[in-house]
């Protein structure tokens, strides 16, 4: 029995994913056969070698606390066996794992040659004085990296455990089902992050958090971590401001002791920080020209790979223009000025590093303009990585064809979702739907592209979820169809909030992608979407919707994870959604306020509302969400682009404008189209008053906008009217009103109550609203109760002969006190009745006369 | 200046209203100058007689815990001055306060002969060792206990603390600021509630929080306070299973110690309940009918007027038949019965009180068929009050002309919120807009109807808003006008939730008791919005944004105030946006399993969905919610009414079907509209496969539904198509097709990918989608950022020639791989492009062939 798990074991993890990996394996039963990992609160032994490879020793330093964070004490590093169960951890290639080896407890073939492969296995009296065993075997540093932090996973530390709050869940027991686990090798060979554009967010956030006015090795020992968490192994730094090797020497100390490939952005070549440029530009002749200074940029080549001699860094070969620029000057000069280049950098390589170039891992970034140099020709040695890219939207700018994809030196991906450009940076929130990243990094490993992959994603936060997707699918993109996608969707929420919310926060999650992929913040105004046709209105419901399902499943979550929620799912979500309502109230105000309705200020006060809101959202990310611990982390500028580039000072409130006091009252003229108009009784085109009581608007009244009486309703009516004014596009067989009111009774006449009503200066027709509102027999169940019971009665006036194309005027007036009018619907042969008497009809104002 | 302030307040409060009088007097400054009503923790102790008349000893009671609530420590019931401040309460009568209006603290004028009158004034040296003293007068025993509670109101302690758990504000200190204030007296004598329908919900909490299988004196004494708190002085208890005067000797007692007259409802005379009769039927000659049983009926009735004598209890004179039934019999029958039951009726009256009938109130009900008798002339002797009533919706029945108006007796109203009959009961929830409620009391009162006003308020709870406002206008209804009625509901929360939270809150609640008197929950079902027009989820995309309103000001909120804003704010607006989702959800399931689309199903699972959540929001007040407190209060049956009647065994899930897995693929076939037509990309009517690829749905890819690409994408698209069938309804002189795609790169074409398309059997058109989807300079800024950025790009393809009326089939071959398939619209002449390219058409489907 046991023999079949674990080969069934073995068989299917070749296929796995992070997080997906063996599920079900850990839990807290301790029945007999498991292997225990927690007991009673005291965690199993950690045995291991000190003097492992560089980075295992930290992992397992990590590991001993995880241990704790799950049940409230740490693990203890034993260094020779106490007698009871231990975890072993180590390299293929280490005495304590090749002693292993040898005595058959683990399988050689399994680890021996293999990349960042990790083999975790329960095995019976591994040495003297262990009865059982946990062992851990890496078949290299990494891969050992790997099976730790997949031991810590299993006991419930999220890798997003301090990047997102995610709290580890308690327990006082956990156990291990016996077998052997592994998740393969990687698919793709270098997987990381680039962190970009990190100003203001990063950089302030950083300053709170670690005191430093640069990326220090503390922040990155951070971000390290969640990259082996995630089983990733490469880091481009950010480079905006910072300069990874120079800000701090332990950077790079620290990088490789974990075990992190570092790189330097597309732009950056020769494993030097274009700060470095930037700030000792002078020194190096001033030119970042390679036509004009190339013997003092030799030199500060020449720096950066003596430096980074000893490192796994993977070097960034080419250039670009000063800063990321273009380069200037003609294609066919800047290909051949390339050529010299890529020779002198390589002769530099192997003159530092005292190997042949080709024994270096390089790479050549294929970015923006670079792309049409290897169009036009140019080529890079058949070592080199070529670094293909997205168009910065996610999109694969193009890819080799079966022939190119033979070269030694393999293809690679620079990917974004995060973006700082034309046609509008894309840096406050993830706005990358799943199902494109999907589709674009299947395409991307489809067609050859396997050597590295690098993920462009700003600040870090609030990426957290495309960062987990992309890590997922570079380690086995294959394993990601368009029926599983959202599995993994679910398997990241089931890891951050719990198996329970799993479902409603993946369901959540993956809208919040797809919504926010439409258009992006930074894009949105009140042009995007249509008014007339109820689409803007649909977008931001449907946002809103979004929201109070976030909202109803953040309350029914234990406190403990709504940091992580907000964070992941409510923040942006919220955020949208009211960025969203905000350009709609703009589009509204502006129709409104351009047609001279009053509304238009109410909507003018709710986009203020909702720019204040903005702000509100952001200071509780800031401040209060997590006790403050993201402080910096959500400034990013999102409202008021003028042009790609967020240089503007600060968030702009869209323009609305008002009408104000100036508003006044009545001069409603109302346009019928297609056969039907609809009119609140409140706009009116004029209202003439009795000379005991006026008319008198009650807001809200009523099933939509309001009711219009004549108030007090102890006074005669006599005199007042009320009229409306419409224009019908064509001429009209026959045109009825369809006139609300509120189901008042027969209070005053038990005759019914009445209005006269005509069109035009045709005949008063009298309608009696409420003659049947009574419990006579013939009325009671048949009229009287389903019509009080839902507040509102009407009737259909027909109008005599054609009534030609053109304005007309509707006049009525109330024969008893009490008549509270709420819409007037004018059927030209097209109207359906519907329960709110539908929506309210094109409309504009003039002066009453 | 002093005097000037007391001049102005006594002017300003006469039209005051409870929780809007003297807004602002107390707050926590200790300035000099003002009066100290706890100082550093500490109340100013009470001093008042012991002897007062019954119930202000027990108000003051409740007033120094009141002061405990608010500093916890209660105040001080002080027997003799012991030198400091002092808070004097008692009653104009007493000598406690003769003396005080003998040496001219108080204005005897403002007391003397008044109603229900308070004052409360800060007076210098009232009493030998007292050298200030607030103090707190009462015209009658019920104005002391008003000023009594009006000072809990100024402290902070809700009227609603303990039915609504709305917390007291907590303070260390609190002064008053001097002056003279009072309410003035009330414009209706008789102002209350009627508990009535008190299974299940009421039933059920009174035996799970006070033990008991009825409404015990404990039970009523919490009812008696709310009453008095929000200034009423009546009640008619509850009657369905309940007898107030049978089922505890001590309720009576209670109520006439605190000073609550009791009535019986319409159709219980001579304050007997219902239930004694029930219970004792035989004992009685078993027949409710006068005619037969004349002599029993009167025993019954005398115990019931023997009993009430010593109590200020409203005799209900008057029949109507067996359990609130409509009597039996010609109405000119039942009027003569009528007659001679008035006077027997008062005949016991008076022998039993031994006064004239006319000294003891009475009240005749007009409720329902009573009415029409009194249409036919019926009357009673001018000294008994006339109860008129609603039709159980809120619109009053009748109103006396100003000739009526002037009988001794006067009249009354009997109004509801809570309602047992047809069409449907109204008993889950409060069905009533403030506005409808407001209308239709302004108008009783301006007629002249005012000596009882009695609310039918069901279990009590959820109806705390209407009663708070009836109670309100019941007190001063010229006080409520159109322009300033909302800021009763804003005063109603800033009293509830506070100041900061009080704007907010109540635009909340005005919306959600406006969107539920539109149709009550019982009523509503799937057809009772119009689907086509988009009216049904334009009404439940309402409810969800209220609720997501309410959600977020529900977690600004300090966790002591949650549970009282989820009863009278967050629960209602929950429960009716869910119970709104389900009949939509199941209208949607409906119309799309008729056509026979697959995503009926989806429909059908929102609808189960929302029927167990409708459970869980129930549950979640009735177990969770305050602790528990209130389990029982929220079990009343709400959805699957067949009649008016509740007596189906529990909630009925709405019907909903399904296609299954028989659905299949493909077979969609459109029906173009108003000149355009939108298809999604997923409902084609037939896919072909090429032969190493497939036709993939990616679901949630693009701006809306999904997307549609053939996988992988590194094989050939040789054969492979989609099509898709449309119906025109008439001729079209030139048809456009507009496609939309994912905007892919040209990753394997650099000249652009292609898609050949073609309408029925005519010529094939070529599209190249993404040709100028590159960096090339003419493209860069105009195209390529703008598109990509966005996510997608569409083409517009002409077909040659006019297009007849009928079914149409438009195929698509892709040329290259990697082509996600979005929307198609059909462009007859009537398409304007928006964002998302429109909703889509009306479809239906049929197999493939």
């Amino acid at each position: 029995m046991r023999k079949i798990l674990l080969l069934v074991c073995v068989l299917c993890c070749v296929v796995s994913l992070r997080a997906m990996d063996h599920e079900g394996i850990v839990d807290e039963t301790l029945a007999d056969g498991r292997f225990p990992l927690i007991v009673a609160g005291r965690p199993t032994p950690v045995l291991a070698d000190e003097t492992d490879f560089p980075g295992v020793p930290r992992a397992i330093r990590t590991l001993l606390k995880d241990f704790g964070r799950v049940c409230g004490t740490d693990a203890v590093w034993e260094t020779s066996p106490a007698g009871g169960p231990v975890i072993i951890v180590g390299t293929y290639g280490t005495p304590l794992i090749d002693r292993l080896v040898r005595k058959g407890k683990l399988d050689k073939k399994s680890l021996q040659g293999k990349r960042e492969k990790y083999v975790m296995t329960v095995v019976d009296a591994p040495m003297d004085g262990v009865p059982e065993a946990l062992v851990i075997a890496g078949s290299d540093r990494r891969g050992t990296m790997y099976g730790i932090y997949e031991l810590s996973e299993q006991i419930g530390v999220s890798p997003w455990y301090f990047w997102a709050d995610v709290p580890p869940v308690q327990h006082r027991d956990l156990s291990m089902a016996r077998g052997t686990y592994t998740a393969g090798e990687p698919a793709v060979r270098y997987r990381g992050l680039f962190l970009n554009d990190e100003a203001p967010c990063l950089t302030t956030w950083v300053k709170n958090h670690y005191g430093t006015d640069f990326g220090g090795h503390a922040f990155y020992a951070d971000v390290f971590e969640l990259i082996l968490r995630l089983r990733g192994n490469f880091l481009w730094p950010a480079m905006w401001g910072w300069a990874f090797y120079a800000d701090d020497p332990e950077n790079s100390a620290v990088a490789d002791e974990m075990g992190i490939v570092m790189g330097t952005s597309h732009h950056e070549p020769m494993a030097r920080n274009h700060q470095e440029w930037t700030r000792n530009r002078q020194a190096y002749g001033g030119v970042w020209d390679y036509t004009q200074n190339k013997t003092e940029l030799q030199r500060f080549f020449r720096e950066g790979m003596e430096r980074a001699r000893n490192t796994e860094d993977l070097i960034t070969i080419g250039m670009r223009g000063d800063g990321d620029e273009a380069l200037q000057g003609s294609t066919a000069d800047n290909i051949r000025m390339m050529e010299s280049l890529f020779a002198d950098q390589r002769r530099i390589i192997r003159e530092v590093t005292g190997r042949p170039a080709e024994q270096r891992p390089q790479v050549w970034a294929l970015y923006k303009e670079v792309q049409s140099y290897y169009e036009e020709g140019l080529r890079v040695p058949d070592d080199v990585t070529i670094l293909l890219s997205d168009d910065n939207w996610g999109d694969i700018r193009w890819l080799p064809g079966a022939a190119e994809r033979q070269r030694a030196g393999g293809w690679g991906m620079y990917y974004h979702v995060d973006y700082v450009g034309a046609p509008r940076n894309s840096k406050w929130l993830n706005v990358t739907p799943i199902q494109h990243m999907w589709d674009q990094l299947r395409l991307t490993y489809d067609y050859g592209v396997d050597r590295l992959w690098v993920l462009n994603v700003g600040d870090l936060k609030p990426m957290e979820y495309p960062i987990d997707l992309f890590m997922d699918m570079a380690w086995n993109p294959q394993a990601f169809t368009a029926e599983n996608l959202l599995d993994h969707t679910l398997r990241f929420c089931r890891q951050q909030f719990g198996e329970a919310a799993a479902p409603e926060a993946a369901r959540i999650l993956n809208l919040s992608c797809k919504y926010s992929g439409r258009v992006t913040a930074e894009m949105l105004d009140r042009n995007t979407y249509d008014l007339e046709s109820g689409e803007w209105r649909r977008v931001a419901d449907d946002y809103v919707r979004l929201e109070a399902e976030a909202l109803r499943q953040y309350l029914t979550l234990p406190e403990s994870v709504r940091d992580a929620y907000r964070q992941l799912v409510l923040f942006p979500v919220q955020a949208l959604a009211n960025v969203y309502d905000m350009y709609y109230a703009q589009a509204m105000n502006h129709k409104l306020y351009a047609a001279g309705l009053p509304e238009a200020d109410l909507w003018a006060d709710r986009v203020e509302r909702d720019f204040a809101r903005d702000k509100e959202l952001s200071e509780e990310y800031n401040k209060v969400m997590s006790g403050g611990k993201w402080d910096g982390m959500m400034i990013q500028k999102h409202i008021g682009y003028t042009s790609w580039n967020d240089n503007f000072p600060a968030d702009v409130l869209p323009r609305v404008s008002r009408l104000g006091d100036a508003a006044g009252t009545g001069g409603y003229v109302f346009e019928a189209r297609g056969g039907t108009g609809t009119m609140e009784a409140e706009h009116y085109f004029a209202a003439t008053d009795a000379s005991g009581a006026r008319w008198t608007v009650i807001p809200y009244m009523g099933r939509t906008l309001s009711g219009v009486s004549l108030q007090p309703y102890t006074a005669p009516t006599d005199g007042a009217s009320l009229t409306y004014r419409f224009s019908l596009p064509e001429d009209v067989e026959q045109l009825k009103a369809v006139v609300a009111v509120n189901a008042t009774l027969a209070f005053a006449r038990r005759e019914g109550h009445r209005y006269a009503i005509r069109l035009d200066d045709g005949e008063e027709q009298i309608v009696n609203f409420n003659e049947r509102l009574n419990e006579q027999p013939a009325n009671l169940y048949s009229v009287y109760y389903p019509t009080v019971a839902r507040r509102v009665t009407d009737n259909t006036v027909t109008f005599a002969g054609k009534v030609a194309a053109g304005l007309h005027t509707l006049t009525i007036r109330p024969l008893e006190p009490g008549t509270v009018f709420e819409k007037i619907v004018l059927d030209c042969g097209g109207y359906r009745k519907t329960y709110l008497y539908g929506e309210e009809s094109p409309v504009t104002r003039q002066p009453a006369q």
